[in-house]
Order: structure tokens, then C-alpha cells, then sequence
């Protein structure tokens, strides 16, 4: 399939296109057409399923406007910036470190410092695509991905659109933490909007200015908590390790994810957990497995604080695309809050029994420093309680040296300090929760959903192209076609049909114009799973009213009676185990030769 | 129920609180925590499954950020402000008709001219709110409030965060007409973000500056779509019309819709069919219906171009705020994008029949033109083209007078344009839809549910608060208690029942800490419809295991044996004909007297 096609049908069958073709587009904003909509609702709401609801985590909803301390707290604000060059003629702007990619060998020109992509720009005539007038001698600057705007009137408090959902999970952590009751572990989810304001957008979904994320932050205890690795241990992943990429063609090590976490490929238990379910889930949802590998991240690749990376990457026309990731992020994202905002993000972990512990006190003899050192004798006290806790050892000594608030020492005699070392009963401690990050790309999902399942064939003698969508994802779960739209028992009785249907929960799509082979067409097109056909043979013969079932992928028919149709439809759209093979057996087949013309 | 209860609780079991509480709170915004955002998404699928599947109506999924010339199409970068005062002293920024209001009898300051507004604060001696300054002289300012930001590198591209989902929707009509094969009435349906960037918000999810609209675009044929008014002319609705309001008390009309349609108490049929619509859906969702009712805009409140509004109102702490609006936009939305967009915004309407009609038209005689006008002669024959078309009757005189582009006015000789009449054959004429639009604010509802949902009573002597959530609304379907968390089998047991309960997709809550009674009141704070209790009774006696089920609002138990479980609670949640009662009778009754201590 080329690529161009399956952009066509996107467009021409409502899944998506870019955003105010009216106004001449908006590079970096794609619509999701009716189609679209509800496929990728379909693919939140498994999501919802496999890890919130099913790992009993916890969904939450946080704005997408966020206020500017929370990103100089995340690093954003300092560190999410692309390499950005301007056309001095045109001024047009662009990836510095694309155009050095583009015009060298230079794999990962992003890690280089400015300076030197300046210096590769000058040194390999880089000229701007858009004009070609040379940009040597331009500056490349850094430009933060972040879309600005200010919260209320005036420019006195800036906000961003949220770079990541994960950011209005960790924010409230000292209020989630009590909703799980303190105990560790436990997970949040959040699925919405993220924003990344590329400097030059493109690809379709596969970069956007705005897209969706679905992120799961697990909270667990380094030191005491373990994931249900058992659980997906025989699952069988393909993984394609740090120390295999580089080399010449690609060499994966498949085997099953409780071998790979035991001979430490890889390296977190929860990140292999997550990514046997993900292994899983992507199954489920019809991702061809054989397109499909969990990519490890190189050393330079991934953030200074993540031990461990690995993204779920999918392949279409040729490029193998990130789709997820997944991180052990460590403490880094709570400690950074904890620093910068006001709150506890803390769990206090109670010890199975309470432990005695030798703690250094001291307890100034405030009769001496208040003659001393008159108004400044509480602060002398408060130096020495700092001191005690930092440097126990110092109190060995005849005298310690103190600085006070201002910057000012002063040496008090040790004895002054009744220093003394007691031991003291802890019931538990205080501990910063480690976060292990699944965090999946919605849209990406979506077109690599659409590009596996796109299919071309030949039915009764004509080319036809199918998406192969298996029926949890699929926008529509059965379309209904009265065969003809001028007969009155046969419209009735499919709008009965279609309100039967709708009733139980299914999404349905009523369809009465043209002829049947073009109608099985446009449903075959957006991957429909099944198509009534109310026709007269249903209606005229002896017996109860019935009317033709067809399959999408073999295109095969069976009659089924009216009144079983609810039930029989639900069973094979709800992965029962009836399967259409059995209701052949159980029903009467039926032979057409279909027109589309 | 004192307001600050609610909030209260809302906060303390996860349904919402003011966002970034770490960071000192932002005004404005709002995040649900897992009990809200598990609330607000069942009123969301319960929205979709109304005025989306049921209705045959298309929904779409657009971007939040969207570029400046849609909303100077749209009126909003023009019209959409408030009036701001700031303060000389203290800087602090105040709506200058909310104080205007505050502070003189004056009931809707906001539609006073900003001078007026000056002249006011100065006359009452309004002072800052915050630090007491006179405001007078002080300027009085339109603000928008739609939040600003940039796309891409530089200023060159403003965007804005959409003040409504509806743009969305109509700045890509021409290509979603082609997915309902231009065929009128079609209506598309959008649920997400937007955003007002407030001068200064107060009121929890009243008035937020970010906040969830599910929205509803219904495209119709102004002279031939009426809507399905019989499937909903019995609805009785409490309407609260224009001229009712402003006199002593408060007079409702209460009457069928049908009959307010066909005595035009309610203008439009369609605003008529919506508001019946929604009537049945609010009451569904669990709306106390005697604390809501339909308020007819007064005619200063209204758009110029819309004919008929309706806002849903409920009261809160006595409150009435708006929770929805029904409105009849004309074709305003569509015309304005079409002069402003670069594609078209109508619909092709074929008739049933060719229709001959009588069309004017010219055909200059360019020898004589030519030589007569030179260069402009071009020109000269299209300004006599426009003019048939605006003015065929001028071509009886003997000669017409003529502007050019540039504003100079020519003469012609009316025999030199060839004027004639002909009978031509039109095939259909090209309709600018009318917009009608429902519009429902998400968190407004989630806030009415909470309200009306929240009750005291007394249970076994104790106090208790409760929700009484409809199941279809409820966070959480079920919640699952093993006695105590000590004993394998029951904890096995409990575990096996949730795990079931989850596979038959409920959302469960599975919670073995604490007193059975301190479980049993957090559910009924969350308002989970039905406790399941795993007891010693249950495995140790005879026969087939069985555990307790528990009914909220009337804390009445019965016994159920556990393999037929999860299809009586399914049954029960699923708003089946199975009613509690029902189980009463066919099951053991319990009696207990429950601890909460």
C-alpha cells in the first residue's frame, strides 16, 4: 500500500484531514472526521480498559492550560526547546538539526551544541529550503515547544499548554496520594490533548501541534514494591536491545518478557510488566505483531534521570514510528515538585514494626547564648539544631562554627550545645515514590491501527479495498441496508432493525442509497464488521422475517431470522466465542454475485 | 445541603478540586479526580448515546487551538470581551459591570456602553475590591477572552484556544457535507475543551476558564426540514418564557412541548424537538426535574441573528445558573465563514422537478465598448453583469449609470448591453444551512448531578450523606468488600468476584480496609449504586458460596448466591426490569445492624 492511498481514504471516509482547509490549513492540525472520532474513542476507551480499569488505576481529568511555575519545575520551561535557524531572506524558519541531518552523516544532530550545527550549516553550504538563499553565518537558537499564552488580563501570569498529560497527574500528587489512602503502589491515568509547537511541522499525524496522549503514571516504592510480573511472563515480545542497533540489519531477540526482565535485557521489572501488557494490548487491537518491535533507547537518547527507555514502535511504509514509551523515570519528577511548590510529595511508609534509631539532639543552653549573643541567640540555636542533623561528628570537637542567616559566622563552644546522641523509636519514614511511565500516542496508534488493516482483494471479480479493523476498534459495528428505499415493509423493517441494534449499544450505520455493492463498498472501506441486508426474500417467503448477514474480510453471507439478529450480532461483535464459521453451520448460507456498479 | 458541604466532599473523594493547589491554585481551573472524571465521562457517553448514536447524528474531534481568521470570521476576535477595570493603585484587574451591579440596581451592566460604565463607577464611588482605591478615572476597557497564543516560530501566525467547540465544526461543513452526501438535515455533534480566559472567576465548575461543552450542530433546510416533533410532543416541560420574567415571582408555563410548538410559546419546531429531547435526558441522567426548568432569553439577551433562544437552567443552593442552551442561529455561522473562507458553505438543493424560471441577463457589445472605453471596457461589462443581477428593472431606461472599481461612475447605453429575459431550466439552487444548536456545559451538569444528588439520612442510628447517583452516572458500579483481609479464602474469593465483575465491564471498587461500615459509607459518598460483602456466612455453610449485595439508598441487603452475581447486578445496573425488589424476593434478606466505628 502507498501511503498516499491510505491519506485518500482518511480523508474521502471521514477518519481525518488537516484542520481549516477553508483558511488554507493549519500545518500541524489534523480533525478527526465521524470515522475517525469514533475509532480513536473506540481504541481510549481499550485503553481505559487494559490499564485503568483493569489494573485498578485511577483516571483523572486535569486542564491543558497550565501555569508557568509548574514547567520550571518539570524542566520545560529550560529544556524543551528544538534547534531553530530563520531564513534572513525569507523568513521562513527551520530545524537546524534536520537540515544538518539531512545534509550529512549525522545521525542525532540534536545532541550537538549550537554552536557547532552553526558551524556545519556554514561548513556544508546549507541553503534554506524554502528560497534557497544560503544560512550561513545565521544564528541557531533554541525555541521552546511550549505554546505560550497569559492566564487572565496582562502578561503577569504566563501559562503553557500542558507538553505532556503527565504533568497534571504529578501537580496533584498530594492529593491523589490520599485518594489511594497513602499505600504504595498505585497508578493514574489521564487520556487528553498535548501540545508541541513545532517549528515546521509534517507527516500527518506522526507530528503534531496538538495530538493525544494516554499516560499512565505508576507510583510504587523502589525498595519494597514489585510488579505482578507472573502475570504476562510467558508473553512473548520482540525486543530490539541498545546494543544491537547500529550494527548492520536489524537483530531482535524474541523470547517470552519474564525470561527477558531474569536475564536483565531488560532492566526495571515494571517496565517489563508494562511492556508484556502493552505486547498484549496492541494484539488485541489489531496491530500486526509482525510490524511491530519495543526498540531500546540508546544511551544519549534517553533523559539523564530514566534508567531504563523503551518504546513500542510500529512499522508503516517502511519507517519503523515511535507509537509509545516507556520509562523509569526515578524520583525526579516529585522531587523537582517538591522543591519548587509548596506540598508534601511524600508517602509516609509505616514499618511492619517500629524501629529504634540513634539520633545525634542537641539542646542549647539558651541561659548562656541569650547573654551571648542577644537578639541573635534563636538563630545561633536553629544553626546548631542544622548542624546536628548534617554533621554529627562536628560536636567532637571544643567548638563549632556556625554561619547565621546572614552570612555572618560565629564559633560557640561545644558544651554549650548539651550535645548528646539518644535513641529514638521510628514507626516508618518518609519516602519519594519512583514513577514507571507508560505513555502511549494516541494518533500514532490510530494510523498505524489504519495502515496494518488496510487490505486490497478481489470479491465477486472486482479489485476492492478493506480495512481489516477488528470489531472492538472499528468506528462502525454494523451497517444496515434496505435493499430497495421505495418498499414500505422493507424500510420499516430495517429502521426497526437499526433501532434494535442501536438499543443493545452497537454503533450502527443506516445506509439506503445506491446499489448494495457500493454501499458493502463505503463499509468495507471503514472496516465495518458486518452488513444486514433487508431484502424481499426475508419478508415475501414462508416463516419468520430474516434478512442476510455479511462478513467484511470474506465477504461471505448467511440469513439469519430477525429475531435472533440482536443476539447473534452482539455474540460475534463482543468476541464471544460464536464466530461467523458457526453461524454458517447454524443458519443458511447465501450465494450472491454482487454489483457494485 | 450547604454549598461548601458538597465542595467538601467533592474534594475529599476525588470528584474535583482547584487545580495546582501545590503551586498556590490557578483560578479558574478545575481538575476532576477519579471519582469526577469517572462521573463527568458516563454523562459524556450518556450525552453521546442521546444526541449522537440515537439521533444518527456524526460527532467529530477537532483542535483546541485554532488560527486568527477563523474567529474574525467567526465575530469572536471582535465581540467576545468583558469590561475591565484595573486598578491604578494595586494593579489588580475587576469586571466594571459585575461592580457596577454589585454596587447600584442595575441588573445586566454588560450591555452599557464602557463610557457609561466610567461614569457610573465614578458617580457610586466605586473603590478596588481589593484594596479599597477609588476606581474613579480609571479607564474601562474591552478584554478578550480568548486565551492567545502563537503558532509556530514568531507573531506571525496568532492562534487562540476556541472560546466554543462549535467553530470546529463549521469551518469544516464543506467536507463533513460530503460525509452526509450533501444531504439535509444532518447534524454533527462535538465534545471537548474550551476555553474563556475570565477577567476574574470564582464560583467552583460554574464559571471556569477551562471547561468541557458537549455541543451539537444541527445543519436543516430553513424551508423544507422539520424535525421528528411527534416523537417527543408529549414531553411536559416547565418553560419559564421572555415575557414571564422580570414580574413578581415566578410564573411557569407547564405543558407538553408539542403543544408549546403549536402555540408558539417556543418559536422554532427544532428548538421546540431539542428542548423535549433534552427534557427526557436530564431527567434520565438524574436531574431533579423539580429544581430545573427551559428560561426564554429576554430579547437584549440574545445575538441579533438568533430568532429563538432557550437556556436549561437548575438551581443550586437557590440558586438558577445555565446548564445548556438551545438557540436558532439562522445561517449567521455558515455566511460568515463563506465570506471569509476560501470554499463553499452551502448545500446543492435538488428539486424534485426542473423549474423553468425567468433569468436576466446581458450581453455587451464589446465593438462598441471597446473603442468607447479603452482598457476599461473589460471592466464596464462587468459592472453591467452585477447589475442584471441586482437590478434588472434599471435596463428599462434608456441608459445606466455605472460605478467602477475605483469609484468612478460611466454611463452606458442600455442597447449596447443587449439586455433580455430568458426562460432558463435550473436542475436544484445552492442553500446556505440554518445552524440549530444545542449546547450543554459538562461540568455545569456534573455539578447539577452532584447537587441534586446529595442527601442526608439516618441508617442503622448513624447519620449518613449519600449520593443518590443514577447507575448510568454513578463513578463506580460496584464496590467489592472482603470481610476481613486476613482470611485466604474469602480474600480469594472477593478478589475472583471483582475480577468478574470488572471482565463483565463495570467499573468496580475493590476495598478491604477499615470497618464494614466506614466502606459502606465512602461508597454511599461516591454514591456507588450496590456493595458486594464476601462474609464467613457465605463460604461456610452448605450449598453454593454466596455473598451480600447492599442497595444505597435504602442500605436494604440481600443474599445472592455468587455464580448468579454478576448477571443479577449487571441486570440491576443495566436498568433492566430487575429491580432490587425483585431480588428481595427471590433471595434471602439480611438483617444487620453495621458498625461504622
Amino acid at each position: 500500500m502507498a501511503g498516499s492511498d491510505l491519506v485518500e481514504l482518511a480523508k474521502r471516509r471521514g477518519f481525518f484531514f488537516g484542520s481549516n482547509g477553508a483558511y488554507g490549513g493549519t500545518a500541524g492540525f489534523y480533525t478527526f472526521g465521524p470515522r475517525g472520532a469514533a475509532l480513536k474513542r473506540n481504541l481510549e476507551d481499550a485503553w481505559r480498559d487494559r490499564f485503568t480499569l483493569k489494573e485498578g488505576n485511577q483516571e483523572i481529568e486535569a486542564p491543558t492550560v497550565m501555569p508557568e511555575p509548574v514547567f520550571e519545575a518539570s524542566g520545560h520551561l529550560e529544556g524543551f526547546d528544538d534547534m531553530l535557524v530563520e531564513c534572513g531572506e525569507c523568513g521562513v524558519s527551520h530545524r537546524a538539526d534536520h537540515l544538518v541531518e539531512d545534509a550529512t552523516d549525522i545521525e542525532d544532530a540534536e545532541a550537538l551544541p549550537g554552536s557547532e550545527v552553526e558551524t556545519l550549516i556554514r561548513d556544508h553550504d546549507i541553503a534554506c529550503p524554502a528560497c534557497g538563499t544560503p544560512l550561513a553565518g545565521r544564528e541557531v537558537e533554541d525555541f521552546n515547544l511550549m505554546f505560550a499564552t497569559n492566564i487572565g488580563p496582562g502578561d503577569s501570569k504566563p501559562g503553557y499548554l500542558r507538553p505532556e498529560t503527565a504533568q497534571g497527574i504529578f501537580v496533584e500528587f498530594p492529593r491523589l496520594k490520599e485518594y489511594a489512602r497513602g499505600q504504595l503502589p498505585f497508578g493514574v491515568t489521564q487520556i487528553g490533548p498535548a501540545y508541541r509547537n513545532e517549528i515546521s511541522p509534517r507527516g500527518g499525524l506522526l507530528r503534531l501541534r496538538e495530538f493525544t496522549q494516554a499516560e499512565l503514571e505508576q507510583f510504587i516504592d523502589p525498595e519494597d514494591d514489585d510488579p505482578p510480573l507472573d502475570r504476562v511472563a510467558d508473553v512473548e515480545v520482540r525486543l530490539y536491545p541498545a546494543d544491537e542497533q547500529g550494527t548492520d540489519g536489524e537483530t531482535y531477540l524474541e523470547m517470552p518478557i519474564g525470561e527477558a526482565v531474569a536475564e536483565g535485557v531488560v532492566g526495571s521489572a515494571w517496565v517489563g510488566y508494562y511492556l508484556g501488557l502493552a505486547n498484549e494490548w496492541y494484539e488485541r487491537i489489531g496491530v500486526d505483531m509482525d510490524r511491530f518491535r519495543f526498540r531500546q533507547h540508546l544511551p544519549g537518547e534517553r533523559a539523564h534521570y530514566a534508567a531504563d527507555c523503551w518504546d513500542a514502535e510500529s512499522e508503516i511504509d517502511g519507517d519503523w514510528i515511535e507509537i509509545a514509551g516507556f520509562a523509569y523515570r526515578g524520583d525526579y519528577d516529585l522531587s523537582k515538585h517538591a522543591e519548587h511548590a509548596d506540598d508534601t510529595f511524600t508517602v509516609f511508609k509505616r514499618y511492619d514494626e517500629p524501629r529504634t534509631v540513634e539520633r545525634a539532639t542537641v539542646d542549647p543552653d539558651m541561659s548562656v547564648l541569650g547573654p551571648e549573643f542577644g537578639g541573635r541567640a534563636g538563630e545561633v540555636a536553629a544553626a546548631l539544631e542544622r548542624l546536628v542533623e548534617r554533621d554529627p561528628d562536628a560536636f567532637e570537637a571544643d567548638a563549632v562554627t556556625l554561619e547565621l542567616d546572614d552570612g555572618e559566622t560565629v564559633t560557640v563552644e561545644t558544651d554549650l550545645a548539651n550535645f548528646s546522641i539518644e535513641d529514638t523509636t521510628e514507626t516508618g519514614e518518609h519516602v519519594t515514590p519512583h514513577v514507571v511511565e507508560p505513555s502511549f500516542g494516541v494518533g500514532r496508534t490510530v494510523q498505524t491501527l489504519l495502515a496494518h488493516a488496510y487490505a486490497e482483494d478481489e470479491v465477486d471479480g472486482e479489485d476492492r479495498t478493506y480495512l481489516g479493523l477488528v470489531p472492538e476498534i472499528a468506528p462502525v459495528d454494523v451497517a444496515v441496508f434496505p435493499l430497495v428505499s421505495n418498499a414500505d415493509r422493507l424500510v420499516e423493517l430495517s429502521e426497526r432493525v437499526a433501532d434494535d441494534l442501536r438499543d443493545r449499544g452497537l454503533a450502527v450505520s443506516y445506509d439506503d442509497s445506491g446499489s448494495i455493492g457500493r454501499r458493502y463498498r463505503r463499509q468495507d472501506e471503514i472496516g465495518t464488521p458486518f452488513c444486514v441486508t433487508v431484502d424481499r426474500d426475508g419478508i415475501e417467503g414462508e416463516g419468520p422475517d430474516s434478512v442476510t448477514v455479511r462478513e467484511r474480510d470474506g465477504a461471505r453471507q448467511v440469513r439469519v431470522p430477525v429475531d435472533d439478529l440482536v443476539e447473534e450480532l452482539d455474540a460475534l461483535l463482543g468476541g464471544n466465542d460464536a464466530a461467523f464459521e458457526d453461524l454458517l453451520e447454524r443458519h443458511d448460507p447465501v450465494e450472491t454475485d454482487v454489483e457494485t456498479a
